[in-house]
Protein backbone atom coordinates (compact mmCIF):
# COMPACT_ATOMS: atom_id res chain seq x y z
CA UNK A 1 0.00 0.00 0.00
CA UNK A 2 1.88 3.54 -1.18
CA UNK A 3 2.31 5.46 2.19
CA UNK A 4 0.22 8.16 1.53
CA UNK A 5 -2.62 6.07 1.30
CA UNK A 6 -1.97 4.18 4.87
CA UNK A 7 -1.44 7.74 5.72
CA UNK A 8 -5.03 8.32 4.63
CA UNK A 9 -6.94 5.48 6.05
CA UNK A 10 -4.89 5.95 9.71
CA UNK A 11 -6.52 9.64 9.88
CA UNK A 12 -9.79 8.34 8.50
CA UNK A 13 -9.36 5.80 11.55
CA UNK A 14 -8.49 8.27 14.02
CA UNK A 15 -11.43 11.02 12.84
CA UNK A 16 -13.82 7.81 13.74
CA UNK A 17 -12.61 6.96 16.83
CA UNK A 18 -12.83 10.80 17.70
CA UNK A 19 -16.10 11.39 16.19
CA UNK A 20 -17.52 8.04 18.30
CA UNK A 21 -15.64 9.48 21.36
CA UNK A 22 -17.80 12.80 20.93
CA UNK A 23 -21.52 10.79 20.40
CA UNK A 24 -20.98 8.66 23.51
CA UNK A 25 -19.99 11.73 25.22
CA UNK A 26 -23.02 13.99 24.31
CA UNK A 27 -24.96 10.71 24.59
CA UNK A 28 -23.50 10.62 28.37
CA UNK A 29 -24.25 14.01 28.94
CA UNK A 30 -27.91 14.17 27.87
CA UNK A 31 -29.43 10.92 29.18
CA UNK A 32 -26.57 9.43 32.17
CA UNK A 33 -24.22 6.61 32.08
CA UNK A 34 -26.83 3.79 32.10
CA UNK A 35 -29.56 2.93 28.76
CA UNK A 36 -25.79 4.32 26.59
CA UNK A 37 -26.31 1.36 23.50
CA UNK A 38 -23.26 0.48 21.02
CA UNK A 39 -26.64 0.72 18.23
CA UNK A 40 -27.05 4.45 19.85
CA UNK A 41 -23.95 5.49 19.56
CA UNK A 42 -22.81 4.29 16.08
CA UNK A 43 -26.35 5.62 14.88
CA UNK A 44 -25.37 9.36 16.32
CA UNK A 45 -21.45 8.83 15.19
CA UNK A 46 -23.29 8.25 11.72
CA UNK A 47 -21.66 4.78 10.94
CA UNK A 48 -22.85 1.14 10.81
CA UNK A 49 -22.91 -0.80 14.04
CA UNK A 50 -20.85 -3.30 12.44
CA UNK A 51 -17.86 -0.85 11.70
CA UNK A 52 -18.19 0.18 15.30
CA UNK A 53 -17.17 -2.97 16.82
CA UNK A 54 -14.07 -3.07 15.24
CA UNK A 55 -13.12 -0.25 16.53
CA UNK A 56 -14.31 -0.85 20.45
CA UNK A 57 -15.57 -4.04 22.15
CA UNK A 58 -18.28 -2.08 24.27
CA UNK A 59 -19.72 0.82 25.40
CA UNK A 60 -16.91 0.87 28.27
CA UNK A 61 -14.33 0.64 26.09
CA UNK A 62 -15.10 4.14 24.54
CA UNK A 63 -15.75 5.49 28.14
CA UNK A 64 -12.22 4.25 28.87
CA UNK A 65 -10.85 5.70 25.77
CA UNK A 66 -12.77 8.98 26.19
CA UNK A 67 -11.59 9.77 29.93
CA UNK A 68 -7.64 8.61 28.71
CA UNK A 69 -8.29 11.74 25.79
CA UNK A 70 -9.60 13.96 29.19
CA UNK A 71 -6.55 13.48 30.88
CA UNK A 72 -4.43 13.29 28.40
CA UNK A 73 -5.39 16.99 27.89
CA UNK A 74 -4.75 17.59 31.72
CA UNK A 75 -0.96 15.78 30.99
CA UNK A 76 0.27 17.78 28.26
CA UNK A 77 -0.50 21.08 30.49
CA UNK A 78 0.42 19.64 33.60
CA UNK A 79 4.14 18.84 32.08
CA UNK A 80 4.63 22.44 30.90
CA UNK A 81 3.85 23.77 34.75
CA UNK A 82 6.58 21.90 36.18
CA UNK A 83 8.68 22.42 33.69
CA UNK A 84 8.41 25.74 33.71
CA UNK A 85 8.73 26.09 37.63
CA UNK A 86 11.79 25.93 39.80
CA UNK A 87 12.13 24.81 43.51
CA UNK A 88 10.37 21.20 44.20
CA UNK A 89 8.00 22.73 46.91
CA UNK A 90 6.97 25.62 44.19
CA UNK A 91 6.63 22.85 41.54
CA UNK A 92 4.42 20.66 43.28
CA UNK A 93 2.24 23.68 43.88
CA UNK A 94 1.70 25.02 40.89
CA UNK A 95 0.66 21.43 39.06
CA UNK A 96 -1.55 20.58 41.50
CA UNK A 97 -3.01 24.43 40.86
CA UNK A 98 -3.05 23.39 37.85
CA UNK A 99 -4.83 20.67 37.81
CA UNK A 100 -7.55 21.58 40.26
CA UNK A 101 -8.35 24.23 38.11
CA UNK A 102 -7.82 22.12 34.59
CA UNK A 103 -10.38 19.34 36.72
CA UNK A 104 -12.85 22.71 38.14
CA UNK A 105 -14.18 23.07 34.52
CA UNK A 106 -15.53 19.46 34.24
CA UNK A 107 -18.74 18.86 35.18
CA UNK A 108 -22.07 17.24 34.77
CA UNK A 109 -22.27 13.23 35.20
CA UNK A 110 -20.16 12.34 31.67
CA UNK A 111 -17.11 13.98 34.41
CA UNK A 112 -17.71 11.99 37.51
CA UNK A 113 -17.47 9.27 34.85
CA UNK A 114 -13.69 9.73 34.90
CA UNK A 115 -13.61 9.27 38.63
CA UNK A 116 -15.45 6.08 38.19
CA UNK A 117 -14.13 4.66 35.51
CA UNK A 118 -9.92 5.51 36.71
CA UNK A 119 -11.25 3.75 40.29
CA UNK A 120 -12.44 0.60 38.61
CA UNK A 121 -10.24 -2.76 37.99
CA UNK A 122 -9.51 -0.56 34.11
CA UNK A 123 -6.78 1.89 35.77
CA UNK A 124 -5.93 3.97 32.01
CA UNK A 125 -2.17 4.48 31.09
CA UNK A 126 -3.58 7.84 30.98
CA UNK A 127 -4.41 8.14 34.81
CA UNK A 128 -1.27 6.04 35.84
CA UNK A 129 0.27 9.10 34.13
CA UNK A 130 -1.10 11.63 35.97
CA UNK A 131 -0.39 9.95 39.02
CA UNK A 132 3.23 9.04 38.45
CA UNK A 133 3.85 13.00 37.51
CA UNK A 134 2.34 13.61 41.07
CA UNK A 135 4.26 11.27 42.84
CA UNK A 136 7.50 12.52 41.60
CA UNK A 137 6.68 16.04 42.48
CA UNK A 138 6.24 14.64 45.78
CA UNK A 139 9.06 12.47 46.36
CA UNK A 140 11.03 15.62 45.45
CA UNK A 141 9.03 18.06 47.78
CA UNK A 142 9.72 15.47 50.87
CA UNK A 143 13.59 14.76 50.24
CA UNK A 144 13.39 18.76 50.05
CA UNK A 145 11.82 19.09 53.81
CA UNK A 146 9.31 21.15 52.42
CA UNK A 147 6.21 18.20 53.31
CA UNK A 148 5.74 15.32 55.37
CA UNK A 149 8.07 12.36 55.08
CA UNK A 150 5.78 10.20 57.80
CA UNK A 151 3.56 8.95 55.03
CA UNK A 152 4.48 6.85 51.67
CA UNK A 153 4.75 8.98 48.36
CA UNK A 154 2.24 6.90 46.88
CA UNK A 155 -1.01 7.22 49.90
CA UNK A 156 -0.15 11.04 49.54
CA UNK A 157 -0.47 10.98 45.90
CA UNK A 158 -3.54 9.22 46.56
CA UNK A 159 -4.66 11.87 49.02
CA UNK A 160 -3.71 14.91 46.43
CA UNK A 161 -5.48 13.21 43.51
CA UNK A 162 -9.13 12.54 45.62
CA UNK A 163 -8.91 15.61 47.63
CA UNK A 164 -8.67 17.89 44.48
CA UNK A 165 -11.52 15.93 43.10
CA UNK A 166 -13.74 18.24 45.05
CA UNK A 167 -12.80 21.15 42.32
CA UNK A 168 -15.74 20.52 40.37
CA UNK A 169 -18.28 20.85 43.18
CA UNK A 170 -16.94 24.63 44.27
CA UNK A 171 -18.12 28.06 43.18
CA UNK A 172 -15.05 29.99 41.18
CA UNK A 173 -11.50 29.95 41.10
CA UNK A 174 -11.28 31.12 44.75
CA UNK A 175 -12.82 28.73 46.06
CA UNK A 176 -10.63 26.78 44.10
CA UNK A 177 -7.75 28.31 45.33
CA UNK A 178 -8.96 27.63 48.82
CA UNK A 179 -8.84 23.61 47.81
CA UNK A 180 -5.26 23.62 46.88
CA UNK A 181 -4.32 25.05 49.88
CA UNK A 182 -6.04 22.88 52.49
CA UNK A 183 -4.70 20.31 50.43
CA UNK A 184 -1.26 21.44 50.52
CA UNK A 185 -1.83 21.72 53.93
CA UNK A 186 -2.58 18.61 55.17
CA UNK A 187 0.80 17.56 52.65
CA UNK A 188 3.36 19.87 54.84
CA UNK A 189 2.06 19.39 58.44
CA UNK A 190 4.36 18.03 60.22
CA UNK A 191 2.11 17.40 63.51
CA UNK A 192 0.54 14.07 62.19
CA UNK A 193 -1.71 14.58 65.50
CA UNK B 1 -57.70 -2.97 55.09
CA UNK B 2 -57.30 -4.68 58.24
CA UNK B 3 -54.12 -3.62 59.21
CA UNK B 4 -52.18 -6.77 59.69
CA UNK B 5 -52.80 -7.13 56.41
CA UNK B 6 -51.48 -3.83 55.36
CA UNK B 7 -48.47 -4.23 57.21
CA UNK B 8 -47.68 -7.94 55.63
CA UNK B 9 -48.07 -6.15 52.31
CA UNK B 10 -45.75 -3.28 53.51
CA UNK B 11 -42.81 -6.04 54.43
CA UNK B 12 -43.32 -7.56 51.13
CA UNK B 13 -42.76 -4.44 49.13
CA UNK B 14 -39.88 -4.21 51.05
CA UNK B 15 -38.25 -7.32 50.65
CA UNK B 16 -39.12 -7.15 47.01
CA UNK B 17 -37.51 -3.48 46.85
CA UNK B 18 -34.43 -4.87 48.97
CA UNK B 19 -34.12 -7.90 47.26
CA UNK B 20 -34.11 -6.04 43.34
CA UNK B 21 -31.31 -3.68 44.64
CA UNK B 22 -29.48 -6.89 46.26
CA UNK B 23 -29.74 -8.12 42.79
CA UNK B 24 -28.76 -5.28 40.55
CA UNK B 25 -25.83 -5.32 42.79
CA UNK B 26 -24.49 -8.20 41.78
CA UNK B 27 -25.00 -7.59 38.47
CA UNK B 28 -23.33 -4.30 38.33
CA UNK B 29 -20.17 -6.09 40.45
CA UNK B 30 -20.32 -9.64 37.86
CA UNK B 31 -20.10 -7.12 34.75
CA UNK B 32 -20.32 -3.67 35.73
CA UNK B 33 -22.08 -0.58 35.43
CA UNK B 34 -22.96 -0.32 31.55
CA UNK B 35 -25.25 -3.25 30.41
CA UNK B 36 -27.25 -4.15 33.30
CA UNK B 37 -30.98 -3.91 32.19
CA UNK B 38 -34.38 -3.90 33.95
CA UNK B 39 -35.02 -7.43 32.23
CA UNK B 40 -32.12 -9.04 33.77
CA UNK B 41 -32.55 -7.37 36.79
CA UNK B 42 -36.32 -8.70 37.32
CA UNK B 43 -34.97 -12.08 36.12
CA UNK B 44 -32.31 -12.21 38.77
CA UNK B 45 -34.52 -10.77 41.83
CA UNK B 46 -37.18 -13.33 40.26
CA UNK B 47 -39.93 -11.33 39.69
CA UNK B 48 -42.13 -10.34 36.52
CA UNK B 49 -40.63 -7.04 34.28
CA UNK B 50 -44.23 -5.20 34.80
CA UNK B 51 -43.67 -5.81 38.89
CA UNK B 52 -40.21 -4.27 38.77
CA UNK B 53 -41.56 -0.98 36.72
CA UNK B 54 -43.90 -0.47 39.68
CA UNK B 55 -41.27 -0.49 42.40
CA UNK B 56 -38.35 1.41 40.18
CA UNK B 57 -38.61 3.65 37.09
CA UNK B 58 -35.07 2.63 35.68
CA UNK B 59 -32.03 1.05 36.56
CA UNK B 60 -30.37 4.17 37.93
CA UNK B 61 -33.25 4.84 40.46
CA UNK B 62 -32.39 1.19 41.62
CA UNK B 63 -28.26 2.22 41.75
CA UNK B 64 -29.41 5.57 43.84
CA UNK B 65 -31.60 3.48 46.08
CA UNK B 66 -28.71 1.43 46.44
CA UNK B 67 -26.23 3.94 47.32
CA UNK B 68 -28.77 5.58 49.36
CA UNK B 69 -28.87 2.19 52.05
CA UNK B 70 -24.53 2.33 52.22
CA UNK B 71 -25.08 5.95 52.89
CA UNK B 72 -27.86 5.14 55.70
CA UNK B 73 -26.15 2.03 56.98
CA UNK B 74 -22.56 4.78 57.35
CA UNK B 75 -24.56 7.57 59.07
CA UNK B 76 -26.22 5.37 61.68
CA UNK B 77 -22.59 4.87 62.94
CA UNK B 78 -21.49 7.80 62.61
CA UNK B 79 -23.84 8.97 64.76
CA UNK B 80 -23.09 6.87 67.46
CA UNK B 81 -19.08 7.64 67.28
CA UNK B 82 -20.65 11.70 67.33
CA UNK B 83 -22.45 10.89 70.34
CA UNK B 84 -20.12 8.89 72.68
CA UNK B 85 -17.34 11.17 71.75
CA UNK B 86 -16.76 14.48 73.80
CA UNK B 87 -14.75 17.83 72.22
CA UNK B 88 -15.46 19.84 68.97
CA UNK B 89 -12.01 18.56 67.83
CA UNK B 90 -11.95 14.84 69.12
CA UNK B 91 -15.93 14.47 67.34
CA UNK B 92 -14.23 15.66 64.26
CA UNK B 93 -11.88 13.30 64.21
CA UNK B 94 -13.24 10.27 65.46
CA UNK B 95 -16.12 11.09 62.75
CA UNK B 96 -13.65 11.38 59.70
CA UNK B 97 -11.90 8.17 61.08
CA UNK B 98 -14.91 5.80 61.42
CA UNK B 99 -16.48 7.09 57.84
CA UNK B 100 -12.56 6.35 56.30
CA UNK B 101 -12.84 2.80 58.27
CA UNK B 102 -16.25 2.63 56.69
CA UNK B 103 -15.44 3.28 53.50
CA UNK B 104 -11.98 1.99 52.94
CA UNK B 105 -14.14 -2.01 52.99
CA UNK B 106 -15.78 -0.87 50.13
CA UNK B 107 -14.11 -2.11 47.03
CA UNK B 108 -14.86 -2.91 43.30
CA UNK B 109 -16.47 -0.97 40.37
CA UNK B 110 -19.83 -0.93 42.25
CA UNK B 111 -18.75 0.84 45.06
CA UNK B 112 -17.11 3.71 42.94
CA UNK B 113 -21.07 3.81 41.56
CA UNK B 114 -21.36 5.61 44.48
CA UNK B 115 -19.56 8.63 43.88
CA UNK B 116 -20.91 8.74 40.33
CA UNK B 117 -24.44 8.97 41.72
CA UNK B 118 -24.03 11.19 44.40
CA UNK B 119 -21.92 14.02 42.79
CA UNK B 120 -24.68 13.68 39.81
CA UNK B 121 -27.76 15.64 39.69
CA UNK B 122 -29.17 12.87 41.60
CA UNK B 123 -27.27 13.91 45.13
CA UNK B 124 -29.29 11.10 47.33
CA UNK B 125 -30.76 12.31 50.39
CA UNK B 126 -28.89 10.36 52.47
CA UNK B 127 -25.90 11.94 51.27
CA UNK B 128 -26.55 14.87 51.79
CA UNK B 129 -27.14 13.49 55.48
CA UNK B 130 -23.70 12.45 55.71
CA UNK B 131 -22.57 16.29 54.75
CA UNK B 132 -24.42 18.02 56.92
CA UNK B 133 -23.53 15.69 59.66
CA UNK B 134 -19.82 16.36 58.80
CA UNK B 135 -20.08 20.03 58.49
CA UNK B 136 -21.89 20.57 61.79
CA UNK B 137 -18.49 19.12 62.98
CA UNK B 138 -16.38 21.77 61.36
CA UNK B 139 -18.31 24.02 62.39
CA UNK B 140 -18.13 23.44 65.63
CA UNK B 141 -14.77 22.73 65.42
CA UNK B 142 -13.49 25.94 63.66
CA UNK B 143 -15.76 27.85 66.74
CA UNK B 144 -13.49 25.58 69.18
CA UNK B 145 -10.22 27.02 67.29
CA UNK B 146 -9.25 23.59 66.24
CA UNK B 147 -8.93 23.85 62.95
CA UNK B 148 -9.12 26.87 60.80
CA UNK B 149 -11.37 29.38 60.26
CA UNK B 150 -9.87 31.00 56.74
CA UNK B 151 -12.11 28.44 54.53
CA UNK B 152 -16.12 27.76 54.18
CA UNK B 153 -17.44 25.02 56.26
CA UNK B 154 -19.29 23.82 53.13
CA UNK B 155 -16.06 23.86 51.15
CA UNK B 156 -13.94 22.14 53.99
CA UNK B 157 -17.10 19.30 54.39
CA UNK B 158 -15.95 18.95 50.30
CA UNK B 159 -12.18 18.45 51.10
CA UNK B 160 -12.80 15.66 53.94
CA UNK B 161 -15.31 13.96 52.05
CA UNK B 162 -13.43 13.66 48.51
CA UNK B 163 -10.16 13.42 50.27
CA UNK B 164 -11.27 10.76 52.36
CA UNK B 165 -12.44 8.94 49.14
CA UNK B 166 -9.36 8.21 48.61
CA UNK B 167 -9.58 5.01 51.50
CA UNK B 168 -10.72 2.39 49.60
CA UNK B 169 -7.50 2.65 47.19
CA UNK B 170 -5.05 1.78 49.97
CA UNK B 171 -4.19 -1.24 51.73
CA UNK B 172 -4.60 -1.50 55.27
CA UNK B 173 -5.57 0.16 58.42
CA UNK B 174 -2.32 1.93 59.02
CA UNK B 175 -2.62 3.77 56.02
CA UNK B 176 -6.45 4.90 56.40
CA UNK B 177 -4.92 6.19 59.23
CA UNK B 178 -2.48 8.16 58.12
CA UNK B 179 -4.68 9.29 55.42
CA UNK B 180 -7.35 10.60 58.24
CA UNK B 181 -4.45 12.53 59.97
CA UNK B 182 -3.28 13.79 56.78
CA UNK B 183 -6.63 15.18 55.89
CA UNK B 184 -6.97 16.38 59.24
CA UNK B 185 -3.40 18.41 58.76
CA UNK B 186 -5.03 20.08 56.04
CA UNK B 187 -7.94 21.22 58.19
CA UNK B 188 -5.99 22.37 61.04
CA UNK B 189 -2.86 24.42 59.33
CA UNK B 190 -3.22 28.10 59.83
CA UNK B 191 -0.51 29.07 57.58
CA UNK B 192 -2.54 28.95 53.75
CA UNK B 193 0.45 29.90 52.11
Amino acid sequence: MPKIWSQTIEAHRDAVREATIDATAALVAAQGLTGVTMSQIAKDTGIGRATLYKYFPDVESILVAWHDRQITEHLRDLIQVRDRTTGAARRLEAVLAAYAKAISHRRGSHDELGDLLHRGARVSAAHRQLSDLVRELIVDAAAAGAITRDVPANELTLYCLHALGAAPGLRGPAAVGRLVRTTLAGLRADDRG
